[in-house]
């Protein structure tokens, strides 16, 4: 464990850490340096745990000695600051008490990541990164085995993603398509039944989709649901089955969530 | 239609509007007053249509002709800003467009609330509202009865829940509880059945709780999740069943928006 002490916010070694809420700085800067951060003591674990190599560490002083076990397994600088200084740096006041660097993994291509894979999730163009770790949560929390992203899906190691999964991004193998056009013609040959999740009310409810050996589910993103080629290119189109005054309430669908929870939960048990 | 001008982010007549990221000022600014605060067109619309009167709007000039035909049907001023003058009020860019400080209504006892309900929630000390609005949205796709809420869970009025709800905060009855020690007895003496939702997998599954005529799910909060009080008052504590590898996985539960949404479901086919 090497505690390194540093006083200057503008020091080039917590460069990894600047700027947490700006998400497009965030974004080029951890792709260009293939990096990802992870916030709190049993989401940095979980990173650790999982194989992610640790670029280095970043916390208020009192915060060493909790974590000390894992400190003393991991061979990277230790910075430790000021509360004021962590906050001048990561741009908010970091409540949760120790931020980590992390290097990303190369992803598998995609029929590598599907191997023996049964149940599998595809996620297309999602923005939301909070929902992309509340997919990830309960998907490992209900045994999904894969997860597929669009090209432009949201990143799961994205800070945010990262939290709300509560760690779930490190724990379900996942990858990322080539190609949006004919991504789902790799899930097809391998003999996988697509299911394409919809709030249309005319599909057919989830618990009466036909499923089988292999079932991957097709989850759109927040604001328009999954592209028509999507849908076209579906086995079927399942919808979870609404009240009949959820209109006349104003609402006329699930969130993305809540409605991939339900789906899920279903999947894993047919 | 009275299109007021306001020049002044410190103008009185704004007073309502004041730092809307403050949580702790606007809880006791919004109780004080009897307000919240609506957003964005949509979530407007569904406000007024469910008979919450408004007390202003504000808005920048160029969103009064797209919402000309409601401002028309609305008693109440309208003041426009500049966006400048808007974020200066709010505390941050004003996005979707048009704001309206609306009052609320008295809420029903808990009892005249169940009338003839059959399918309801009960949160008990909810803290986040995206959550709460979240639940709410949910409920109301699904097609549940009415809410109720403990003495200390948060807000549904709250402009984040209300935003999360899509506006389902409106369309779905709720009451507060005056008292939690004894909240549940008033449910219980109008034939509810109390089935509280629970991580313990050594609970019933859902789907194969008793339900019958009158069922009240209990749904904890974030950390805790349900008292040991409520749970010991409950006829039958329930779970949704995760993968046999979730713990592996370093999961241990579902978060709550997504256990409500699959209990709900259940419950709501029972």
């Amino acid at each position: 464990m090497r505690l390194v002490p540093v006083e200057d916010s503008a020091d080039p070694r917590l460069a990894d850490y600047v700027r947490l809420r700006d998400v497009q700085l965030r974004k080029s800067l951890e792709a260009e340096h293939g990096l990802f951060i992870a916030e709190g003591e049993k989401v940095i674990r979980r990173a650790v745990e999982t194989g992610y190599p640790v670029r280095s560490l970043l916390m208020a002083r009192r915060w060493a000695e909790p974590l000390a076990d894992l400190l003393q397994r991991v061979d990277a600088p230790v910075y430790v600051a000021d509360e004021r200084v962590l906050e001048d740096v990561a741009g908010f006041a970091v409540h949760r008490g120790a931020l980590a660097a992390m290097s990303r993994k190369p992803l598998p291509p995609v029929p590598e990541l599907l191997g023996t894979a049964r149940r599998v999730l595809v996620l297309e163009d999602l923005v939301d990164h909070g929902n992309v770790g509340a997919i990830y949560r309960c998907a490992a929390a209900l045994g999904v085995d894969a997860v597929v992203l669009s090209p432009r899906c949201a990143d799961p190691l994205y800070r945010r993603a990262v939290k709300v999964s509560m760690g779930a991004v490190f724990a379900i193998p996942y990858a990322r398509m080539d190609d949006w056009h004919h991504g789902l013609g790799e899930l097809r040959e391998v003999g996988f039944r697509l299911l394409a999740l919809t709030p249309d009310q005319s599909a057919v409810p989830i618990e009466k989709a036909v499923t089988g050996e292999r079932v991957a589910l097709l989850l759109g993103s927040e604001g328009d649901g999954l592209s028509s080629r999507w849908l076209k290119a579906a086995d079927e189109a399942v919808c979870i089955p609404m009240s009949a005054d959820a209109m006349a309430r104003g609402v006329d669908s699930l969130n993305v969530v809540a409605a991939a929870s339900i789906a899920c939960y279903g999947l894993m048990r047919s």
